[in-house]
C-alpha cells in the first residue's frame, strides 16, 4: 500500500536536515522534561514527542504514511541520544540561557527548510509546500509546551512562526528560480534561526493586540527568566 | 499520488460553507487571541489554527490529502482576513457578548454541514459522515481553547457537540432521503445554530454528574463573564 | 478510494481486543468527566475521545483512514455504554482507588497489543509496530488529560510508556518467531498490565533527573489521592 509513496528520492540533504532537526528538537523537549521535574522515561516520552510530532503531521498532511519518524529508525535512535545527552549532563545544559527555547530555535530552522523540501518532493504547490515547512518547524514545540500544560511559544512569543515561514518560503523560491537547493537550504535555515535568534536575545517582538506600545525590557526578562 | 483524490468534486455550497466557516472561526481564534493578550502575530496564528484544525482533521480522516486548508490560498487569505478584522476593530469586537462564543457558534453551524457534505462526497457511510461532521464542527474549538489553556467549550458547556453532531445528521438524512442539498443544509445549519445559540442565552444546559439540579443561573453569569 | 485498505482482514481477536480496549478507556474518560465536574454530554464526550483518539492516530499513521472509530458503529456503541455505565454508577466507581488510573492500564495493556497486531497487518516493519502499539496505547489517556489541563500520566508517571512499548514488543516477537498468536497477545498484555499497575500500587518508578533518589513514598501518596 505505501510502497510506491517510498518511490519518493528525498535525496541525502533534506533527511540529514530532517535527522538534525530531531536531534535539537529532542533536546528541547528533555530540557523541558528536566526543568519540570519528570522522571527520566518522562523526559525521553518529551523528547520523542518534540523530535517527532512536527514531522508526523508533516507526513500525515501530504500522505507519506507511515512517518519517516516511525519507519527510519535512525529517528528513535538519534532522539534518545540526545535525551540521554541532556539527562547525563542537565548541569550543564540547565547552565544554558534557556536551553529549551535555544535548542528549539535551531530546530524550527532545520525543520521549516527540511519540511519544505519534502513537501515539494511530493508535488505539493508553492504555498502549501511553505506553509507544510512552517508547521513542521512549530509542530514539536506546540505539542511540547501543550503536555507540560504551558501556553506554546508560538502564541506567546516574539517572531516564531513568521521566522518558519520566511526560511520555508526561501526554499520554495530558490526551487521555482532554479538556485542550487544546498545554498537556497543554507539561506532558508540561517534567515529562520537568525530571526528566531534575534528576537530571543534583543527582544525583537510584536506589538500586543490592544496595547499601546511593545515592551522590548519585558521580552528580554522572560527570555533571561 | 494525490491527483485521483482531488476530482472529488465537492460542488461549490459546501465550499462556500467550508470558507464562511473558516471566517468566523478565525474571528473567534483572534478574539481568543485578543482576551488572552497575545501579540499581533500570536492572535493570527491562533486565527489561523482555530480556522483550519477542525477541517484539516476531517481530511486527513478522510483520506484527503493534502487538506483543502493548505492546497487552497482561499483559506489562507480567509483566515487572515479574520484575524485582521479582529486586530483593527478589536475593541468593537470586545463589546460584543462573549465574542469569542458567539463567532465559535457560528462557525460550529456551517463547519458540521460542510464537514458532513464533504464526507458524504468521499464515499463515507451515513454514520461516520455525521461523526465526521462534528469532529470538523468541534475541532478548531478544542484546539484553539487547548492552545491558550482553556479547559474546551466543548466539555465544560452546555449543549455543543450535540449542536453540531445533530446539524450534521440533518444533511445525511436529506442526502438519504433526496432531500435538495440546499434545503438540507440550511435546516441542519439553523439547528446546529439555534441549539447552540439557546444553550448560551438561555442557559439550557445538561444535568453535571453527581450534582442534583442543573443550575441555569450559573451558567448565565458564565456566559456574561 | 478507501475500498481496497479494507480488504486488510484483521481477524477476531485484534477487533475484539480493540473493543475491549475502546471500553476501558471509556470508562476512565467518562470517570475523568466525573472528577472534573463536567456535565453528562461533556463526560460522554470526554468518553468518546479518550476511547477513539489512540486508535484514530494510529489509523491514520498507517494510512487505515477512514479509522475504525468511525466507521464501525461498534466503537461508538461500545464507547457511549461505557459512559453510561459510569454516569449511572458514578458513586460505586468513585469508591475504586483511582479509576481513571485503573481503567487506563487495562486500555493501555489491550491497545497495544492491538495496535501492534493493525500495524503488522498493515506490512509495517517491526520496529515501526512495536512503536504504532505504543501509541495506541498512550494516545487516549494523553488527549484525554490534555483536554482536562492536566499534565499527561505518560509524562508524570512512574512506567507507562515503557510498559506500552514492552506490550507490543512481545506480540511483534511473537509474530517473528511463529508463535501463536492468541499466546502472544495474551503475554504482551499481560506484561504491559503488570507492569503498570505495580507501578501504580508498589510505587514502582523511574528517577527524576537531577534528583538523589526516586521517592517510592511520594508515589504512592499520590496514587491514593
Amino acid at each position: 500500500m505505501t510502497v510506491t509513496r517510498f518511490a519518493v528520492d528525498l535525496g541525502v540533504l533534506p533527511v540529514a536536515l530532517d535527522l538534525g532537526g530531531t536531534f535539537v528538537f529532542a533536546l528541547s523537549g528533555a530540557a523541558a522534561g528536566v526543568k519540570h521535574r519528570l522522571d527520566v522515561f518522562g523526559a525521553l516520552v518529551l523528547a520523542l514527542v518534540a523530535a517527532s510530532s512536527g514531522g508526523m503531521v508533516r507526513d500525515v498532511l501530504i500522505g507519506a504514511v507511515p512517518p519517516a519518524a516511525l519507519v527510519d529508525w535512525r529517528y528513535l535512535a538519534v532522539s534518545l541520544l540526545a535525551g540521554a545527552v541532556v539527562l547525563l549532563w542537565h548541569s550543564a545544559v540547565e547552565r544554558l540561557r534557556n536551553p529549551v527555547q535555544l535548542f528549539d530555535a535551531v530546530g524550527l530552522a532545520l525543520f521549516a527548510v527540511s519540511g519544505a523540501h519534502k513537501a515539494l518532493a511530493f508535488h505539493v504547490g508553492p504555498l502549501p509546500a511553505a506553509l507544510l515547512g512552517m508547521l513542521s518547524g512549530i509542530g514539536g514545540g506546540i505539542v511540547r509546551d501543550l503536555l507540560v500544560a504551558e501556553v506554546p511559544t508560538v502564541l506567546r512569543a516574539e517572531i516564531y512562526a513568521v521566522a518558519a515561514l520566511a526560511g520555508a518560503a526561501v526554499v520554495v523560491l530558490g526551487s521555482a528560480l532554479g538556485v542550487p537547493s544546498s545554498l537556497a537550504t543554507a539561506a532558508g535555515a540561517l534567515l529562520c534561526f537568525g530571526l528566531r535568534f534575534m528576537a530571543l536575545r534583543r527582544g525583537w517582538r510584536l506589538p500586543v493586540a490592544g496595547e499601546q506600545e511593545p515592551s522590548a525590557d519585558a521580552a528580554k526578562t522572560r527570555w533571561r527568566a
